[in-house]
């Protein structure tokens, strides 16, 4: 059959190149975080699981998992439509009023993941300012990409987080309708923008701004709004979109906003209109997370305590670290091989489980482990970590910190 | 602000044109189904649900609800990560292997929804073919017809359920790589496609095909696979689409194929990649449904019972149904603001909610009451319906079948 050939041809380069992916089948175990089960070669073993973006153990926190089920017995499961044809369910309308109060905002919008609110909300928005010049930051999601790419509309790129390159392009163009695009924290490097410098350039120009906040919500900020409501941004920004399916411990993304722009979205996102609404359970377990995490802060304190702990420790041991003032805790390989190498010793030999981090996620030569400490990992976990990366490092030979540095 | 002012106006061609659309807030009661309780201006109201794509009933099976109990209190809500960083879990594993069987092809690969299965599936499969060409039915599916954009190749349209006009297009294109995007049952007519004429064409002039069947699985096919499957043609087809959120109650969707073309979308779309994997309890509940209906005719069996009774007595009473083979029962209306009055009325009034169906989900013109009973939906309610809509009809002045027939 020739086109399988095709798509067995499209598999190729992935092997040579040596970023085919294996996904690695786990199942988590609720009671005893942060430890999962995992289907290894030889059956099932139990794993310290140290790459997970369920960044604060929501996801079984009792009264979630309540709340999905009572709703569950109450209504069922699948909302059964779209939006507009018999999908729009208690629960779901007030999960949008329970995100449009985190953020202080008129309005919110639920959609099915993050990816899709990104992608059908910034097309959404984009085309519906006439003239309109994107401005994006070169280290946004590809689903921000992916948005910017389906609306059609120019767009010009600046040097992350560099607010001098992003002034030279809105000062270039100061009569056109113009909206900027960013993170408040990037995921893979750990880093934050800064926002207050963004959105003293956007009022000074004119432009717009939209901001991703799906590694902060939850988070940041004293009712886990995020890393602007901590810098005391947030109202200064025109969309702060999100996810209920990190920090939050569910599934689902969406945007906030002003009355008007949330409507105009969702009366003209394809992505939105067309597609069933997210399940009632869902929702109220979602709802369950936020109303928690708007008043207790013990997760967020254990978080950042057990973040510096590790940081403090690898950097101890020598280990090369990406320095970065939040929750995720980048160690530098810098080679695809070696990486995924690192990840099969961890795995097989220690029963740590931290996915390899290549290309296309991050850029060819700063492939690295990703690690991301939760409420649940201890001192000694931080130290039986430490023990097997130093292991890990010295059996493939992996360069430490400073031999890093000198080599710069 | 300028922005915001952008937005509003907006929205007003929809209130102009009379679409504008209000979401009816509803919550349906998993123990008395097909009711809902309906939150009207004046307080919540029981109603009777007659346009939910819940076509089974399958959201509120007991089955389907302990699967997803129990695998929510053993492993948590949310899978916390993407499928390549500690998001593959064990029921999603178990889910592809479960819908792989359904249709008999050798690998299955989970969405976050069905409209992203066929966006992110079509825009891939369509890209990895060199110099193709796609031949879409002309109408296909919103979301398939964004997975054709996206992929930038180039499209022709054919005549809606027409083989002789694909076989036009085929026959002008001998030697290009084609790929035939259809339907198996389209959900606003309620007709079905000559599935094997396509596949005899496509086998003639060398074409692929990848079929869309999310009002199908679950409801034809002696395990609930579809109508590619009743007919005898589903090892025929290349690809075939579906959705968990519809006649299996839950959230999702996927492609079914051969190992190196599921492996290859997997490997290369981004829609896939970057994106939260679905939460074990909503896989584990899937496959609770989808196994239930493998076996079990008696869902079946009930609804085309109810849909055949249901036509009867509309057309007895002189109420201009489109004629249909399937479940779905269009009722015809072909004005946006009557159909908007009769929806309001029967809702208020009769405590009946059917949404009505309006541009840009069918053409103008060809405004309706999109009407799909369930197993739940027995002559009582059926009569009752009945009687509510030969009032409207008369309070309206709409006009009945005969008069219909009579202006063409």
């Amino acid at each position: 059959m020739t086109y399988d050939k095709l798509f067995a041809d499209a598999l190729k380069p992935l092997h040579d190149e040596q970023r085919y992916r294996v996904f690695i089948e786990i199942e988590r175990i609720a009671g005893r975080c942060p430890l999962a089960t995992w289907q290894s070669p030889t059956g099932p073993r139990t794993v310290v699981l140290w790459c997970s973006n369920d960044y604060l153990g929501m996801s079984r926190h009792s009264d979630v998992i309540r709340a999905m089920t009572e709703t569950a017995a109450r209504t069922g499961i699948g909302a059964g439509g779209t939006r507009n044809i018999a999908g729009t369910n208690s629960p779901l309308v007030t999960l949008e009023r329970e995100l449009a109060d985190l953020h202080g905002k008129a309005s919110a919008l639920v959609f099915t993941s993050g990816y899709v609110s990104n992608q059908t909300g910034i097309s959404t928005i984009a085309r519906l300012i006439p003239d309109c010049l994107i401005l994006s930051d070169e280290l946004n999601h590809n689903s921000m990409i992916e948005g910017v790419r389906q609306s059609g509309v120019e767009k010009k790129v600046w040097r992350h987080n560099d607010t001098a390159a992003l002034e030279r392009l809105l000062a270039a163009e100061p009569c056109r309708p113009k909206l900027i695009l960013f993170e408040s924290l990037y995921s893979m490097d750990g880093d934050v923008a800064p926002i207050n410098r963004i959105c003293d350039l956007a009022g000074r120009y004119g432009a717009m701004t939209y901001c991703d906040e799906v590694h902060a919500v939850g988070m940041y900020g004293a009712r886990g709004a995020g890393v602007a409501a901590r810098d005391g941004a947030m109202h200064r920004i025109d969309v702060i979109e999100g996810t209920l399916a990190k920090a939050f411990g569910c599934l689902g993304g969406y945007i906030t906003g002003s009355r008007n722009l949330i409507d105009a979205v969702r009366s003209h996102a394809a992505g939105f209109i067309f597609t069933t609404a997210l399940p009632p359970p869902l929702c109220a377990a979602a709802t369950a997370a936020i109303r928690h995490l708007k008043t207790s802060d013990e997760e967020r304190r254990l978080q950042q305590r057990h973040a510096a702990r590790l940081k403090q420790v690898l950097v101890a041991a020598g280990l090369p670290i990406l320095p970065t003032s939040t929750h995720i805790v980048p160690l530098m390989v810098g080679d695809p091989r070696l990486c995924k190498q690192a990840s099969d010793l961890l795995l097989s030999d220690y029963g740590i489980y931290i996915q390899p981090i290549n290309y296309p996620t991050v850029a060819k030569g700063t492939e690295r482990l990703r690690i991301t400490p939760t409420p649940y990992h201890d001192d000694a976990l931080i130290g039986q970590l430490r023990d097997a990366l130093v292991d890990v490092w010295q059996r493939l030979r992996l360069p430490l910190a400073n031999s890093l540095v000198a080599a710069e």
